[in-house]
Order: C-alpha cells, then structure tokens, then sequence
C-alpha cells in the first residue's frame, strides 16, 4: 500500500495539453476558495480522487447523511475558444501532514500532470500579512525568468526575496519538484490579513490568472461571500473592541 | 515486517456474510463498551488478534502475573435464528497512533472483512458533547443513501453536516475506506459528555444495533455499570464544587 | 537501509542455551545499571552492536577524543559452573524513539536471541513510585504462569493488575513480542522513587537475578554508588528545603 | 521514490582523494558560514545536490522571483599546489527534520564521499555556551586516536568527555557513521554565544582548517560580517538593557 494513492472516478478525460491549477487549503484559504470558484462558475467535472495515509483519519458527513472520506480532487474543463486551453483543476480538504506526506502528495499530482502532458502549473495561495490591507497585492514567483516577465505584464507583483520564508506546502513544492521534471509554472500568493477565509484575496488571484488563461469567469459569487466576511470581521472587531474597554476598566480597579 | 499483522489465535471460523461490528477505544469509550458487552453477553469466541507498530510499545498485566501485547482482538458469533446475521466483533486496546497508523490498521480490518465475506460494516462511537445530557440520542453516518433510510426507521438520528468535524478515527475510516471497496456500512454515534467512561451512551447505541441485526442482549450490566459511573461522577461535582467554594473563599483574602 | 542494523564487532561466540538479559535506559536507569554492573563484574565480552535510524542522530565523546555512535551492545559471558547458563547481556545508549523504532529494535533483538537459541529472556527496569522506600521490593511479570511460579520462590513480587499502566519500552516488548516466539521470559522491576538513578533498586533486582541465573556477583560497587546517590539526594533535599522556607518567607512580604 | 535523492546539476568532476568538508546550519551557523566563506572565496564549482522528503516541504525565492527547492549542495575545488588536496565542500538549507531523515541523508552524503574516494572528512559547528567569550576556541573530535594527535597539532582543544551532550546532527553523525565505512574525520566545533550567526567562530574554525588542508583564504569578509554582528549585539543589549530597566520602574508602581 503506497502512502499516496489515485483513484478516478469516471473516464479518463482527453485533455490537450492542459494547464493544472492547484487551490489546496493554506492561509486566509485563498487558493481553495479561488479554485472551488473556478469549479463552481465553470462546471468543471470530476474525473479523480486523491487519499493518502498523510491525511487525518477522517470522513466528512454529506448533507444526505453519507460519508466522504478525505481526500484532493481532480477536475477538468475543455477551452471553449481557441486562445484558452484545457483546465485540469486540484482542490480538496487537506495538504499532507508531515513533511514527508507534502513531497509524496506533490509527487503523486506531478505523475497526473505528466500523464496528462501538462506543460504549466499555475498554483494559488494566500500570503498573510498580519494586518488589514485595502486592496490586497498579488504577488508571485515562478520556475523561470520567462514567466516572471509575462506575469509581471499580468499585473503580478514581484518583490526581491519575499515572502522572506519562501514558500511552504503544495504551492511551493509543485514549482520546485515540478521545474526539476521541466514543467514550467508560477505561483500567485493573494495578500491576505490571514485571521478568516478572505475570498476578496481569492478574487484578487482569479483575476490576474484569468489574463493568464483567458479564461472569464463572474467574480459576483466571490464578491458576495467577500461582503459576508467583512461583516462577520467588523463584528468580531466590535466585541474585541468592547471586552478590551471591559478589560481596561476592571483592570482601574487594580491597586 | 509490515506495521500491522495478523495472527489467527485458533482454527479460522467458518461465517456467512458475517456482520462485522468496531467497537475501539475512543470518546468515552462507547464502542469499547458496546461491543465488550456484547462478546461477554454473547459468549463471542476469539479467533485473532492484530499488533501494529503503530501501538504504544506496550504489554499489559493479566491478574494472574502474565503479560499480554497491545492488540486489537477479533471475536465471532454465529447466528441462531433465521433473521440474524452471523458476527465478527472487534475491539482492542488501542487505535493507531499516527494517521499512517490508522490507515494501515484499517486496511487490515477491511482484508478481514473481505476474506470473511463480510457485506456490511457497524462502527459504533461516543460524539462528544461537553455537558450532561437526559437521555444520550444516536447520531449516524452510512455509506449509502439506502443506509441512510433503514437506519432512521431503527431510531438512529441524521443532523445534516453534524458532527461537523466528521467522524476521526477507525469508525470513520472503515466507512471511508470500506466505501470504496465496496463494502456499505454506518457509523453509530452514541451521544457523551465525553468526560468519563459512557455505559448509558453505549446501552442507547447497542439498542439500536440490536434492532439492525436482531440480536438481543440483555443491557442490565450496561446499566449496572451506569449507575456506578453516574455515582463517581456526582461524587466528581461536589468536590469541584466544594473546591470552587474554596477558592472563592480564599479569593476574598487577597486585597 | 533498515531502520535497525546490526553489526559484529568480534567473531561470533558459540553459546548454549544462553539467556538473554536485558537492561536499557529508563526509570531510575535501574535496569541499565543492573546489565552494566554485570558486565564489569563478570568482564563480559562485547561481540556485536545495533544501530538504528530511530535513535537520536549523535555520537558521544569517548575520554581519548574519539567518537563513539549512538547504540545498542551485546556481550557474553560463559557459564563457570554446571547449575549455571551462559549469559547474552544487552544494554545501550538509548531505546527507540518512536513506537515503530521500539517493535524494529525489539525484533531485531530477538532475531539475535533466536539465532543464538536463546530460551529465556530477563529484561530489567524501574517501577517508578514518585516516592522515597525504605527497601525497594521488584515487581515481576512474566510470558507464562510456570515463571509465575518460580520467581515468587526467587523472591520477586506480584501484584495484581499491577503497574496499572502496564510495562512501557523494550522490557514490556521483548516479552510480548518474545511470548509470540515462543520464548520464555519474565521482567524484574525494582521499585524506585524515579528522580535519580537508582543503584539501591539496581542492586534489588541484581539479588533475584543471580537466585535465577546461579552467578553471583559482588554488588559492593552498586552499594557504594548507592551511597553518593544518597548523598546526592540528601543535599538536593536540603536546597529544596531552604528554598521553599525562602519562598514561603518572600511571600509573606505580599499584602 | 527514496527519502533523499541525488542529482548531479553538471559533468561529474574527477577529483584524487578528496577531503570531504561539511558545514550545514546549525548553532550559530558556524559550520554554514564557514563552508560557504570557503565556496566564495575559493569559487568552487556546483555539482550536485541533494533533496530529501524530510527537508520541509518549501521552496526559497531567488533574487530575479524564480524559485529554488531545499537542498544541500555539494561543491568541489580541485588543489592549486602539491601539499594541498582536492576538496568537496557540503553546506545547504537543512539538515534532516526526523532522527531516520539525518540518518538518511548522511548515509547518502558518505556514498558520495566513497564514490569520490575521499579518504578524510571535516565536519565544521558550533558549540554553544550561552555565554559571551573573548576569543572563540576550537573543540574538536575525531574517529581515531592519530587524528587526535594531528588536530591538537593544528590548535585544535580536546576536553575530556566534552561537549557532554556529544555531538548531535549531521556533523557528529558523519564521524560516526562514517567511522563504520572506515573514513577518518574530525569534527571542529567553534565555541559560540548560541543567540546569533556567528562568523568570529567560523573563522576561528577556518583558521584551524586551514593548517589542515594547507588550503589558505582571505577571511577578512568574515571579520566583516562578525563586525556586523556585534553591532547588531551590542544594540540588543541596549534595548534588553533599557527595557528591563523599564520593567523595574513600572514595578515600582505595583503596591
């Protein structure tokens, strides 16, 4: 028994030369929300599942009372005009665990990439900054120095030697293991506060991604779940707000 | 040398379609409790046991001075009346430790599984609660839609999306890995405090699995022990309490 | 690469029958310093040495300047008189660290133990009371009730169910695991308050060791280690004492 | 797919008897500092490198925004005059995450030592105090009683039984591990403060290096940087100053 294993789930698609685009969970959940919403508005379908021993042991109960067991999943979309191409799309519920687990998962979706005569990964995250920000950046880092240009053109940031931790996980590991079996591909972190899901992050990344692939999606469900956060942030600003004024009034009472 | 083995402990038995029953150690210990009520009031006959690297380096002490290795244990019992199911009951000292761990002692329960015919899976657990509730209700998850139905009609409860953090460990796993083998199941989840030892939770689950495979037992032990549980914990209350009035007491010196 | 590997480090000895005695780090080092005792005393050869990958990664600096890795050590020692067996005496640096290490370690132990037939196993350790004793007795347990028996008569105690949580390591390990071998064992634990090495429990179990075995040793090393050990006690009990009375003094002065 | 993996990133060198010279991060980086001083300074060529599952899971930006995967590298200098030898420089991001990850990949450091045909290898640390000290001296440990001889010799300090601790990573590993092969080496540890990188003891490592291989370099980018250093030292030890300074004032006020 491998510690990582493939499962599909329907036929192999027939995919022509594909870009693979990776959304697992990480901070602010900013690469899942963008590729789940790229799932949703596209209609992506299904077509394989990913268990390993490296995620919890645990099942997930479906709104039917049906269990699903951990796992990343595989879906794919066919380019519908001839300046887009085929979309192999990756989410799902956890990165590996261990160190170990990350370099297995990452290999395993690597041999999917090839298999499937992908050329380019493009994977998605969040780069937390501790702090609330206007209008977040996307910042970006890449297997070449020929992508680094186009993605600049795309309006990605680049900024010299950040983030200063380089980059942990799925997202990082795909350039690095990827560039080693010469598949091309750059990352784009969405700056995020990192404290709640920020789909306005999410938003941030989908729109720079689609100049890369020219494919458009309506950004209007990402935009709504956005509002939804800020309100439940402001909230939760209030009550810090008032239990620190509580705090500091019971703390008069000291001495 | 695999992390987990298998050891038959007398000849292999001899089972139609066997029901196989996970009762292992986990919140409150329901399904230990269950499915040890269930081997002693049924007389269930063991016939091998399971060691995993992934156990705590351990040997227990019987009361007569040996010693015996962490294991899971395998039990059976075959069916006396037309309408009942034979059974495999397992139960043990410890589930895996690491997620690796639980994944391969889970495999190896589902081989079992396989090699013995077995068509269905009953795990049985405690969901954690955190406070005291009248009468325990049993929460249930399946792998199929059909499970889904007939269990209702034995009692069993659906909340959609509850419990919300899945279900961790083998009873979640033998569902999720079992599924894909193929093999249908439900996982029984008997409401607990989670605070101590639950024989109550683990009567209300067992009188439903009694409904599911048409053996009955007789629970007054379950009930016997109970009480004693119910008499410790109150005991537990009023030393909290009494140290609670302590302590507030005392606090009225400082100052 | 296996995770455990062993190594000769002298021609193979030709033993009959040996038992093995085993006493690696833990509680109080009792059985560590019971093994090493034994060693210096019957001027034991060393003839082979384990290495494995769950150690920690470290060499120790041996008096001359040299390093010395991390490990396990086997000697032997040939039986003197007709009532006496030969000796395979183990002890090292440290057990596994993980429970996988632990059962590797343990197997590969008792790989040894068959190949040089070895028909019993005496592991050695602390039973750790968290409290000073006059005389410290030695708990036993043990692969079958025929050995029940004897080591009563050689003085070793039974307690029921007792330690409660079992025996924890290589000492609980190669018995349960040996048991499955069909070889015999049994485990002497001297009690121990469990803060300090612990000579004086060392030299307990030493005492019902030698009834077992018929090869007596001077144990006059282990009651002059036993003697600084007190002293050492005596002194860190006083420190404790002053320290606490200053503590109890400094707080007076609040409020 | 093997926990630590090779990949040659040019032509093989051919190199005659090479030393072996390992300096990864650890206590104040000396070993790092060192090695990597020695690679520019000499401008050793790249040849290899290493990736391993247990090296977290992360890729580092590079200053023009590509990305680089964490490795170790291995470099090599080929020898300038007669009494001088080739020599093969190791430094890189990690070291082993896990026990079984150092074992791992020192086991494949020495396979390219014996594919080269090193016959000596130098592992370069710190040995942290956690004190200040003058002038920084070096402790050293090796696999044979002559290299002892050769070392003190060179200025190196043996202290008996010290550091107590042993030596722990892949410098102490390397001597130990590679001992069992039958390749000499000595480790020397720089003593360090432990709080900073530390390039004062990295060119006290270097120097004593230096009469070892009667390779000779500038280390005046060294004293530099160690100037740097205790600016950035003596700032913190102001701000602890006045903060603590601070804290004692405002403790004033309680009461």
């Amino acid at each position: 028994m491998d510690m990582v294993s493939l499962r599909y789930t329907s036929k192999k698609p027939k995919l022509k030369n594909p870009i693979l685009i990776e959304g697992l969970p990480g901070i602010g959940n900013v690469g899942k929300l963008a590729v789940e919403h790229l799932i949703d508005t596209l209609k992506a379908k299904k077509f394989a599942e990913i268990h390993s021993k490296d995620f919890p042991p645990q099942v997930f109960i479906n709104p039917d009372g049906t269990v699903k067991l951990a796992n990343n999943e595989f879906y794919y979309w066919k380019a519908k005009k001839k300046n887009q191409m085929d979309l192999i799309l990756l989410t799902g519920d956890y990165q590996g665990l261990s160190s170990n687990g990350q370099y297995e998962l990452v290999e395993k979706i690597l041999d999917i990439a090839e298999e499937f005569g992908a050329k380019e990964i493009y994977t998605l995250g969040g780069y937390g900054l501790g702090h609330e920000m206007e209008s977040p950046k996307v910042l970006c880092a890449t297997t070449s120095k020929n992508l680094v240009k186009s993605m600049k053109k795309h309006g990605a940031i680049f900024k010299k030697n950040e983030p200063g931790g380089g980059i942990v996980g799925a997202s990082g590991l795909l350039l690095g293991l990827g560039g080693l079996r010469g598949i091309q591909g750059a990352c784009l972190m969405g700056e995020t506060p990192g404290y709640l899901v920020d789909p306005k992050s999410a938003k941030a990344v989908l729109k720079i991604l689609m100049k890369v692939t020219n494919v458009n999606v309506s950004l209007s469900a990402l935009e709504k779940k956005a509002k939804e956060i800020e309100h439940i942030a402001h909230q939760l600003r209030e009550m810090e707000g008032s239990m620190s004024k509580e705090k500091s009034e019971e703390l008069k009472y000291i001495g």
